[in-house]
């Protein structure tokens, strides 16, 4: 095999998800239908890995040392949402629902996978939260791992003295009941309202 | 969400089988956890879509105008063996088993996706054919595609009156016969020797 091919085929591998198969058969598309798409993939790999550093204050990534949203100064200064990663973070935004400011854990607490208090960066949160926040609103995932965090966060913010207040659970809108787990269900009635 | 983040994501997703949220959990893993694998990447996909061109003799992908096998004078010049895909002619390298010459495909016959004659490449195994070849070994897939595929290149080579054969069908070496499946059991017993 060519040995531009085959290491090509071994740094795909590096790709969370990407076995040997996978790996042969991205690259064999790439060079066979898509040459261009390689040089964006590449270029943009490339631009990513050597420009983008962490926001100095909520730690999602960012090219400059404050994030757009961190330097927003007309967004709530004493309102932080704490999210898991940059794409619920994204979702949110999206939602044009919330004006205030993130803190971007970049991950969950997950002792099996070796990710502990400090490997999340929850000492940075610690710091962020005695530089003006009246109310944490916890955003983590209602996974048992996302759970786990909030309940960090919320101890956290308990210890500053800082009200910590969760995302609701219940029914998503334009759903039908009959089709919404129990789950669910149970907590929309517990919450209501 | 950081420009260059979105752009890594975005150029993500031109792989096969990788969706926005496989695309995300690339992106966030390599910039979190392996900054070093993104740049190898990006110096690997460069390579490849720069310098990979095709073999002129067999069609494999080579950085050379005739690839290492092609220009081997020690091998069987007049034995062709026809596969799919690169990665089907290094698992018949590695078997050492074969000494003849390849000429692969890069495919295989799939008018469902578009794939036809032509697509294929057919016209220059064609074209390969005349070059002097005593008897081709179709290598394609025991699949339905790599059949039909085998189908088409048994008649072109028939027309040019070149003796093919098929790989032979049959239980696995080291298999047992109990977990082997009813199809490749019927063809071992219809092709014993």
């Amino acid at each position: 095999m060519a040995s531009s091919l085959s290491a090509l085929i071994e740094a795909l591998r590096r790709l969370p998800g990407v076995g040997a198969k996978s790996a042969q058969r991205m690259a064999y598309h790439l060079l066979q239908h898509d040459r261009q798409g390689a040089l964006v993939l590449a270029d943009a790999l490339h631009a990513a890995a050597q420009q983008l550093g962490h926001c100095e204050r909520c730690h999602t990534f960012s090219e400059t040392a404050l994030c757009d949203i961190c330097s927003d100064t007309t967004r709530e200064q004493r309102l932080l949402c704490v999210v898991e990663t940059p794409a619920d973070q994204a979702a949110l935004e999206r939602s044009a629902s919330y004006r205030g400011l993130y803190f971007v854990l970049m991950g969950r607490l997950s002792p099996l996978d070796g990710v502990g208090w400090r490997e999340l960066g929850l000492p940075l949160l610690k710091d962020r939260l005695v530089d003006g926040v009246d109310e944490v609103i916890v955003a983590t995932n209602f996974t048992a791992e996302g759970e786990v965090t909030a309940q960090a966060v919320v101890q956290l913010c308990g210890a500053q003295g800082i009200k910590a207040t969760r995302l609701a659970r219940g029914v998503p809108v334009g759903s039908e009941l009959e089709y919404v787990d129990l789950g669910t269900i149970a907590h929309a009635l517990m919450d209501r309202r």
